[in-house]
C-alpha cells in the first residue's frame, strides 16, 4: 500500500492523520463515515495488550461531528435524542442514541455542550448529519446544522493519564469521566474530552484544523515515548470485552433501545419531547421480542472477528444470531454480542452457532464480560 | 483476500452477490454505502476495454434503495428534488439531485416510479435514507420511507441488448432510455430499468430478494458468455470520459446544481416547491463563484485514478482543484473533472496542477470527452 496511491480515487476521504499512521505502520484501512480508518498495525492482539498494558494513539478522524449552534440548539437537540439532556451542563458529555419516528437507532454518538447553544454529536458511522438537516427543515426552529473541521484522535490506556499530563500540564488530571474542555497545543485547536471506545482510562483529542493532524499525531506520539505509547487502532477485542457497540454490526435503524437494555437512555416518563417517543412508548409497553445478550462460543479461537452474522439454532430453529464476536486472550474465550429471540434470551441457556468453521456449542453469559461496572474507565 | 473472513467485522455488509464476485475474481474491493463493492478485477483497463468492447455485469449492489410510498407519496418526493416531476410516468426513470435547503447537493440518484405512490431513488454514496426520514418528521404528509431489499445490478456494453434478449425476450428491445419494467426470471423477482454509470448501451437489473444474489449473477453470465460478457467493475476511466459524476468526489453538501452546469435539473420558473428552492434562486440570481469543467493533463499516463484533489494553479495561485482523473486508453489522454473558480473557467485557458508526480501543465477542454450527446447510451 503506497501512502500516495491508496485508494480508487477521491470519493473517499483521507483523514489529516493519514500519512502519520502510514509512517508509524498502520497496514489496513476501512471505510467509515465516507473516510478511511486505520484498523490494523500488523497484529489486532499485540493492538490490544498495547492498549491494556500501556496506551495506544487511534485515529478517529471517521468520528464525524455534528455541529448544532443557534438560539434553538438546545432545544432541537433534545428532539434529536430520547435521553434527558436537562442535566447536561456545558463542559459535559452524554452517550446518547438517536431514533427515527419509529423508535429505530440511527447512530448512538457522544454528544459535547461545548456552549449553552453549541453541541457536537460525534457519530457512529451513519450520515446524522442529514438527518439532523432534514428534521430542522420544517422544525420552526432557528438551527444551524454542519460538519464543522473536526478530527478526533483517540489515546486510550492506563499511562494515557500520565501523557495527557505531559502534553496538557497538570490540570488535566481534574477532567472528570465523560467532561470536556478546550486547549490550545502549541497554537493548535483543540477540544478535549475523557470518553473512548475502549472501556480503559482514555481521552478523545478533537483537532479543530485539519491542516495540522500529522503534526498534531507526531507531536502526541513524542510525548507518549517515555509512557509505552504505541501507534494503535479501536479494538474490537476489548470493546466486546467491554460490552460496546459497534453500529450497523450490533444495532441498526431497525434496533430498538429497549433490545439492547438500554433503558437508561430512554426518558419516557419526563414531558420532554423527542423523535420516536410515541413508538418508543408503545415498543415498551407492548415488550421486546429481541434482546441482546452476551455469549461464550465453546470452540479454538477464533482467527478473527466474525464477518457474516451468524445464526444460532436450539433444536435446529434459529433463534437469533452473533453480531460481533472474537477471541479475548485476556480471558481466554471466544466471546460475543448476540441478538436473540426473547424467549431465549435467559442466562446460562446453551445453543449451537453455524460459523464459517463448523457448528458449535454457545452459551448466553453475563456483559460486559470484563470490568461490568466500567470502573477502569470510570475512575 | 478470503472469502470467508473479508472484512474487520459485520459493519460493513456483503451484497448479495459478494461470493459470486469473489469466484469471478475480484480482486479488490472498495466501501459504498455500508457496503462493499469490487473496484478491481485485475486491470482497470482492461475491463474498460471489455464495457466499451462487448459487456461487463458489475456488482452495484451498494446502490441502496430508498422507497418511498403512501397517499401522499408522489407530493413528498417532488418536495425531495429540484427536478420537475409533472411529467415523469409511472414506470419512467430520472437522473434527480437531492439537494438540502441551502440547496447544496446531498446526493444523485435516478428517480424510478413504480406506481403512481411508488418511489425509489437509487442512491450514490450517502444516507438519503435518513435525510428523507428527517425531512417526513414534521412534514404532515402520509409517506412510508425504507430500505427495501433490493440489490441492483449493472449490465454494460454494446453486446448488453443481445443478451438481456436471451434473458427476457424479445420484448425487451422496447424498453426505451430511462425506462423500466418489473420482470420475473425463473421466480427471481426484478425490476429491469435501461439506465447505468457508464455512457454505453446497458441495463440496471434490481433484484428484489437478496437472497437469491448469486443465483442471479451466475445465470447473467451463462447467458452472456456467447456475447463476451465478462465479470467486471464501474468503470472510472468510461465514467470520466462521459463526464459522470461520483458523489463526495466531484459534488458534495457545499456544491450546487449550478456549479455542476445542472440548470435543467432545477425547475425554478414553476410553482413547484422543493427543498432548497429559495437558496437556490438567490444561488442562480447572484451567479455561481465556482465551475466544474474538463480538464487535460499534459504528462505521462497516469498510472491509475487520483487520490487526493489536485490543486490547480495560475501564476503560484491556486484557483481550482482536480477531482477525479485518470488516463484513457481510447482517447489517449489524461483526463479530468476539476472545479475552477469562475474567472478561471473559460475552455481554452491553461493552468499548472500540482500532481503526487510534480507540477505539469494543463488545459481546460469540453466536457463529456468522449460521444458528448450520449448517443450511444440513449439510441
Amino acid at each position: 500500500m503506497s501512502n500516495k496511491n491508496f485508494g480508487f480515487g477521491t470519493q473517499i476521504r483521507k483523514s489529516p492523520y493519514f500519512d502519520s499512521t502510514v509512517k508509524w505502520g498502520a497496514t489496513g484501512f476501512s471505510v467509515y463515515n465516507h473516510m478511511y480508518i486505520p484498523r490494523d498495525f500488523g497484529s489486532p492482539e499485540q493492538n490490544f495488550w498495547n492498549l491494556i498494558e500501556k496506551a495506544i494513539l487511534c485515529d478517529v478522524a471517521v468520528e464525524r461531528q455534528v455541529e448544532i449552534t443557534g438560539p434553538d440548539a438546545f432545544k432541537f437537540t433534545q428532539i434529536l435524542t430520547p435521553r434527558d439532556l436537562s442535566k447536561l451542563a456545558v463542559g459535559q458529555c452524554k452517550y446518547v442514541l438517536i431514533t427515527n419516528n419509529e423508535g429505530g437507532i440511527l447512530n448512538d454518538p457522544v454528544l459535547l455542550r461545548l456552549a449553552e447553544n453549541h453541541f457536537w454529536l460525534s457519530l457512529a458511522d451513519s450520515d446524522v448529519l442529514l438527518w439532523a438537516q432534514g428534521v430542522a427543515v420544517n422544525s420552526g426552529l432557528n438551527v444551524q446544522i454542519k460538519e464543522p473541521d473536526v478530527s478526533p484522535l483517540q489515546l486510550q490506556g492506563p499511562t494515557s493519564g500520565e501523557i495527557m499530563v505531559k502534553l496538557f500540564g497538570e490540570g488535566i488530571r481534574d477532567l472528570k469521566y465523560y467532561w470536556l474542555r478546550e486547549y490550545d497545543l502549541n497554537g493548535i485547536p483543540l477540544v478535549v474530552s475523557r470518553t473512548g471506545w475502549s472501556s480503559e482510562l482514555g481521552y478523545e483529542i478533537y483537532l479543530r484544523d485539519g491542516s495540522r493532524g500529522n503534526e498534531l499525531y507526531e507531536k502526541i506520539m513524542e510525548a507518549g515515548k517515555e509512557y509505552g505509547l504505541k501507534p494503535g487502532h479501536t479494538s474490537t477485542i476489548r470493546r466486546i470485552e467491554g460490552g460496546m457497540l459497534s453500529y450497523h454490526a450490533d444495532a441498526d435503524i431497525n434496533t430498538n433501545p429497549f433490545e439492547l437494555g438500554f433503558d437508561r437512555l430512554v426518558s419516557l416518563d419526563t414531558d420532554i419531547n423527542f423523535i420516536g417517543k410515541k413508538a418508543l412508548k408503545k415498543i415498551k409497553q407492548d415488550g421486546i421480542t429481541r434482546k441482546q445478550v452476551g455469549i461464550e462460543i465453546n470452540c479454538d479461537p477464533l482467527s478473527g472477528p466474525n464477518t457474516t452474522f451468524w445464526p444460532i439454532t436450539k433444536n435446529d430453529n434459529v433463534v437469533g444470531k452473533i453480531s460481533s464476536a472474537v477471541y479475548s486472550p485476556r480471558l481466554k474465550k471466544n466471546i460475543a454480542l448476540a441478538m436473540m429471540d426473547i424467549n431465549h434470551s435467559e442466562i446460562g441457556s446453551d445453543f449451537k452457532v453455524n460459523t464459517n468453521n463448523g457448528v458449535f456449542d454457545c452459551k448466553i453469559v453475563e456483559k460486559p464480560f470484563y470490568d461490568p461496572k466500567k470502573k477502569i474507565a470510570s475512575s
